[in-house]
């Protein structure tokens, strides 16, 4: 009892984070609730159920299965479904009036046919990835409809009646849905992935912020582990492209909302996406250089301390300007100096290095530290390319 | 009408192409068709369509939605649903029984309630993220079935029957599903997994292979484009955490297959693929250097070719040695060789460097290359650990 007990609390605490992290989360669950418990009143009432009859079931399933956290996913899945069900009924329809001219023997041989043709080919649609990106739920339900139809249709007459109560169910279904999920507390894709990536670019920029002060720290100071863990905020940025690609999917399924119109530009999202990850392995670099056991000694890192800080200073405040902007949909004002800036220093560098700071050291010892030099000179490259896309 | 036709073209093109990438997709389509066509014949069998009536669709709807690509994720869905069903028939059954002592006013009321509770309860649940790999499909079907019971249970009292019937559909649809899918040329994910993570090593030796001939080469010669390109296979493995992740949990639902037991510690895989992708991070970067505008002269590479190309090649050799072991579930037997192999030449590059072979070179021009040597000492290291982790 003992050990159950502290599972529960331990189960406690972890809803309790859950919600914390994200109180839409709870919203949603409400929402939710709300959407069946509805459905589930329409159903209850007598007048409709006489209209509707058992196909009434499929409102609230159509509720259960379509109501997604985001509008986007939401929506998507909704209109697959009102699209799917209204194509596969009118085929299924039209595949068993066709059959019904056949004599009584090979009627459900020729349904039966037509159902594993249909049922194969629209498996093998689902592999176009295009396809399986936007349309997956959508040919599912094509398949499920059209064999519900056609094996059903071979019942009973009723064919057309079913079909017309089914879509209508699947309709009221779906309305509610999307109504309580686009006017109570939405959440939107587009607005997620608008901030995800300007969170990712802010990620990056607090790494370069702190990591001037973390590589030239003398190795005897204290509270060292302590900001090398806050650097490490960058790792999530390394594997975002599954996230983001799935919210872009979500994203071009939403009407205008907020500041975002209809057709956003949510592919350029995609791109900045990619250049911020392909700057998030150099810092991956940068990292390991960091947590490296073998350090060069300080009086060499020294000799480029001031010019390496301001590179990554620069190319720290030239991001979270950028973040910024993409945030608040402005130009970035201040970026382009940054970047400027960013790239005397990396100049300068490469000018310094060219005289001969370290002619007698060791080089050994130099090459740790002139490739973080170098990698942050591909940095603020990085950054430039980063800063362009913004722009566009 | 031309451009329809090219339309068309294209579209059998790429259908084709998607099925000779992988034949399994074709045989697939068939397996589906198959199942559903079987299941729809039990359906319009009169007998059986008498004893279960309308709930027998929800053994077309069965197959048609558990019916997935591999084994894992069939017999995933397949547990689910049916677990789901099971024990949310058992809940909704009991719910209306004491909704049913009460008066006939309070009924709906008590009912709606239970509803909204169980559904805002379980949506919050799916949003736990060990809850959401395994169980999602599940507690969603939960959802669903509880509601379905609780609502049409108001409208007739034979609630019990309807359970009954519904549950053992699913289990008709559910077992029919999951036979073809095991005993019909089985995709299993497990198996995948397996060859994915092992190709996946060996798309990082395949780099290390070319890099050396690559980096050395004079910068006239010609037919260095096609080999750049044929170089870019890694650049897959950066973002294959996704994939594996799910492949993993599928794997988990897998019995017995092959040379893969039922608990066949699939984990080991993720460690495997998360050091995979730490060095493929570091061949990004190689990349980098080798794709750059600015090269160093090729008298300051020379000097460095023979110990790199010896560094990289034996690397390269030890991922594709274990690449193999992997593939065949054997011990590596020469890969720890060639691993000692390239640590030799790490260390002689190092003394060669402190020996001071560029001394009277342009600083400057030799730190992309010393980086080069740096990065490749990093790979040699990251290979000694993939090594250590596939010896486990």
């Amino acid at each position: 009892p003992e050990k159950s007990k502290s599972k529960v609390v331990q189960v406690a605490s972890e809803a309790k984070k859950l919600g914390q992290d994200d109180p839409r989360r709870i919203i949603h669950s409400l929402k939710v609730g709300l959407a069946i418990t509805l459905v589930s009143l329409f159903y209850s009432y007598d007048p409709l159920y006489q209209g509707f009859g058992v196909s009434a079931m499929w409102a609230v399933i159509t509720v259960v299965v379509v109501f997604e956290f985001s509008v986007g996913a939401t929506l998507g899945k909704g209109l697959n479904r009102g699209l799917a069900t209204f194509s596969a009924g009118f085929l299924g329809v039209g595949a068993h009036r066709l059959a019904s001219f056949s004599t009584e023997r090979s009627e459900p041989i020729l349904l039966g046919l037509s159902v594993f043709v249909l049922a194969a080919a629209v498996t093998f649609i689902r592999f176009f990835p295009r396809m399986k990106a936007r349309y997956d739920y959508g040919l599912l339900i094509f398949i499920l409809t059209f064999c519900l139809i056609c094996v059903s249709g071979y019942r009973d007459d009723e064919v057309l009646d079913i079909t017309h109560k089914r879509l209508s169910t699947v309709l009221i279904g779906g309305a509610t849905t999307v109504i309580i999920c686009i006017f109570i507390c939405p959440v939107w894709a587009g607005h997620d992935l608008h901030n995800l990536v300007a969170t990712n670019l802010e990620k990056l920029g607090s790494f370069l912020e702190g990591f001037g002060g973390e590589y030239f720290r003398k190795s005897g100071d204290s509270e060292s582990k302590d900001n090398k863990s806050s650097l490490e905020g960058y790792k999530s940025v390394l594997n975002s492209k599954s996230t983001e690609e799935s919210w872009v999917n979500f994203a071009k399924w939403e009407p205008r909302h907020g500041r975002f119109r209809y057709r956003h530009p949510w592919d350029q999202y995609l791109k900045i996406g990619t250049l911020t990850r392909q700057c998030a392995y150099r810092i991956e670099d940068l990292n390991n250089y960091l947590n490296s056991e073998i350090q060069a000694p300080l009086e060499i890192r020294v000799k480029i301390q001031e010019l390496c800080t301001k590179m990554s200073s620069e190319s720290s405040y030239a991001l979270k300007e950028l973040a910024l902007a993409i945030r608040e949909m402005i130009r970035p004002s201040t970026a382009n100096a940054h970047i400027a800036n960013s790239k005397v220093a990396a100049k300068n560098l490469k000018s310094l290095i060219k005289t001969g700071l370290w002619r007698d050291a060791d080089l050994l010892e130099i090459i740790p530290t002139a490739t973080v030099a170098s990698i942050l000179i591909d940095v603020v490259a990085c950054t430039e390319k980063i800063a362009e896309s913004v722009h566009e």
